[in-house]
């Protein structure tokens, strides 16, 4: 070949190959453009806070790219918890303000640590199995008259005859799912469940005890308030409540005692926005007492129509009944409706199509919604009638429907700017702080290497728009001078800087 | 209430609730029909077939979501891969046509069982380490001079003197992946590559003695024929040959051998469709290397245009070099692509990232493409431009990417009616069967409680239609006939009908 020609052949191959270069630049960025967060135009000094975040956050994925042993959110959560806590970038995430929280039920929010303070208040009796593998409570001023494998005692004689420490060890123990080996004793989404449900069973009358319920509720408000959340929508079965004087309150009294408290809660600390109630009774019943919670939530609509923000049902999705089994009884129901549907992966089956039924029904949005990400046109419905998902990835890893969280579903949803908002279903089971566990994992582990503060902010922000809150624009405005906050506190901790 | 009233409103109710379920079933119906075989039209006879398929699915499907700790699926392979050969469902996608296999890697598609029948050629040697965790090979005339920490020895000496089961037992442990305890040992991504590297390395002199090259090759053949695949592309480093008069064979030789035998199984074999190389070298390689590797291509290609399907780069591609480096060799290669591109969790990360430059750089096929579910835009490129996704589960599942097959991404593919393939890998090295193992997976475990034979008949046609095969209509047709004859042996087994 001569020269020249040789030449100008291998111009040819370095501007083709140049070509394909700036084509690829072009195609990163669109698609970037099409993820959570696109729309959001940072300000300088939020493109400085950025780089710190992103180096922070680039250091933990590069480094567990090299060494994916030590990767710790490719692990079972209970392994990194607490580890991560100590981390520049979880703490940044902690400071955070992060919106509201769309997706919690109201017994699981705090963790065990609390939960054994409440065993401090005067009248708890406790009746252990003989075998110790559980425990029951009741408040009273007599011993109780219930049956006991053992002998029901006051909690606090057995703390005065007895080692206190070792008693309160045993005790927490009953008020969380976290144990060394959880791969090993939660070997599938039935059996946690089970776990599961008895933590719900075992502290519901330490729950429903009504002074015990309104102060839990009211240190709810105070670790949202203090994890940056501003502002609650928590979902209730509305159990009936008791006192030491044999009054027993029903779920109308229930709502009620939370509307109360919110309102005391708000009076305390002007700074928060309050919180909503979800009604959200047990899936797994006969129509007909689906009619008598319909009822009920009717009747406290009426009652407080800005309360009650909505209706939902719960338990293990895949035991309970599918939601088309109450077309007639939900079709034409008169409230918002917030429905858990697809938290499954069994594909096509009555528990994936769930799905179908939550979205035709109505929804507002979808609790999970883990399986969409098989269902190609729910998704364009799910973005079309701008439906929130209310995504809670520790919950799927502890309740077994994933194990690594890179393969959650929330990635595709992020990269495709579905209404994602993040949420943390019952942290206290399983002693995540209330969103910033779940902000963090999500930010590392489930988003792009890309995924910056545009996508932290949008995140934020979809929980307020997506939120029933009656002054969405105040609660925006207010988040917004909050964030300032948070950038220039970011900015003014920079180690490398001279203040100015 | 008035009565009248009363009763219109009651029926306006189940109208409504009756439009939803109208409106339900229309919908789940529309999402079936952009599923991946939904224009397949089955004849009456496959609908029958279909029947009986699809009992069995439900049955493991159903029994695993009531009782989900014994699901195989959701287990790691090595679990189950045995117990399920015996079910009827697993028998019946053994003897089903599969079509192609588009992405499997030469010297690991057949088992260890296999293997140590190779040891037992004339002049095999072989060295232990000292604390016997490894074994190296060779094929000499005399006593090896490579050095050896304990010594060389025949292997036929070794089984004459010795316990010759318990020498077998020990060498197939070099053989294979399998192990029991694989969450334990196989801790993450790299660990498990770095023992499947070892593999490769360690049987490298054993598969590259000529004659036993050509006899592995030719049982791959034979053993791809035997799980009913009509058609093989096959990727090979093309390592230097050597046999015992000294000679080394460079890669074009071996490239030539492939091709002398594969055309020699055809004369044995006329009902087989042949088998097309594409050259995949190591990708972890200097700039001047991967030259000379495209050259090698070249002169290939010239020698062979009808045998060479094309070129592709291969190993661990989180460490290997990612395809943008070698844009100005790619880009005018002249040659058809079939890059692995997106075999990773590590979302947007360089190696998740190789998907933009394998889709840029016009590869025909992407091997694995796991982490295209989080690439929108590429998404619709892929289906835009009709490249292929060589989808290997079982290889996703070992090689640590997904553990619970339910949440791999194929199950979205497959939602959406992507162009997908199933294949293998390297199914020896986890003791899979060519493609059934894969196929089953996939079937149960990943497509929707609906996928059916449709499906399965879309599956296997596309290995055919995104081959490089020449004469694809040919081949098309006779996997009809062979169809055909399947179904009919589905339904003169069914045991609950007189044969007519």
């Amino acid at each position: 070949m001569w020269p020249l020609t040789k030449l100008l052949l291998i111009n040819i191959l370095i501007a083709t190959s140049h070509g394909i270069v700036h084509e690829r630049e072009a195609l990163i960025e669109k698609e970037l453009k099409m993820m959570v967060g696109h729309s959001i135009k940072l300000s300088d000094r939020e493109i400085e806070a950025n780089e710190i975040i992103m180096d922070l956050k680039r250091e933990e994925i590069d480094y567990g790219f090299w060494n994916p042993k030590d990767f710790n959110l490719s692990k079972h959560f209970f392994e990194y918890k607490e580890q991560v806590k100590d981390t520049k970038l979880y703490k940044i995430l902690k400071s955070m303000p992060k919106g509201a929280m769309l997706h919690g039920h109201d017994t699981a929010i705090l963790g065990p640590d609390y939960m054994l303070e409440l065993t401090y208040c005067d009248d708890l009796w406790v009746c252990f199995k003989e075998d110790q593998s559980d425990v029951s409570f009741i408040f009273s001023k007599h011993r109780p008259t219930g049956w006991c494998e053992t002998k029901w005692e006051r909690a606090m004689d057995i703390r005065r005859s007895t080692n206190f420490r070792k008693f309160d060890a045993k005790l927490r123990k009953f008020f969380t799912l976290v144990i060394d080996n959880p791969q090993e004793v939660y070997t599938d989404v039935n059996t946690v469940w089970e776990y599961f449900m008895k933590y719900f069973i075992r502290t519901g009358p330490l729950f429903t005890y009504k002074p015990v319920w309104e102060k839990y509720y009211y240190h709810t408000l105070l670790a949202l308030r203090e994890d940056n959340v501003m502002y609650l929508e928590i979902r209730s079965v509305l159990p009936p409540l008791y006192d030491l004087e044999g009054n027993i309150y029903n779920s109308v009294d229930t709502a009620k005692s939370y509307k109360r408290v919110t309102e005391k809660f708000k009076k305390d600390y002007p700074d928060f926005f309050g919180a909503k109630l979800i009604y959200a009774p047990i899936r797994s019943v006969a129509t007909e007492t689906l009619k008598n919670y319909i009822k009920i939530a009717k009747e406290i609509h009426e009652l407080m129509p800005d309360f009650l923000a909505g209706f939902d049902l719960v338990g293990q999705e895949d035991l309970g009944k599918p939601l088309k089994e109450f077309y007639p009884e939900l079709a034409n129901i008169g409230l918002n409706l917030y429905f858990h549907a697809g938290e499954t992966n069994w594909y096509g089956t009555s528990t994936d199509e769930n799905l179908f039924d939550a979205i035709l029904l109505g929804t507002k949005r979808i609790g999970h919604a883990f399986a969409l990400v098989k269902h190609p046109l729910l998704m364009k419905e799910v973005q079309k009638r701008k439906i929130a998902l209310e995504m809670n990835v520790i919950s799927n890893v502890v309740l077994k429907l994933v194990d690594d969280v890179r393969n959650h579903p929330l990635a595709t949803y992020l990269s495709q700017d579905m209404p994602v908002v993040l949420s943390s279903d019952d942290p206290g089971t399983w002693e995540a702080e209330i969103l910033t566990h779940d902000f963090y994992v999500t930010f590392v582990g489930v988003s792009s290497r890309h995924a910056d503060l545009k996508m932290l902010k949008q995140l934020a922000l979809n929980s307020l728009y997506y939120s029933s809150h009656r002054a969405k624009r105040k609660m925006v405005h207010e988040f917004q001078i909050r964030w300032a906050k948070f950038i220039d506190a970011i900015l003014k901790d920079r180690p490398d800087r001279v203040h100015v």
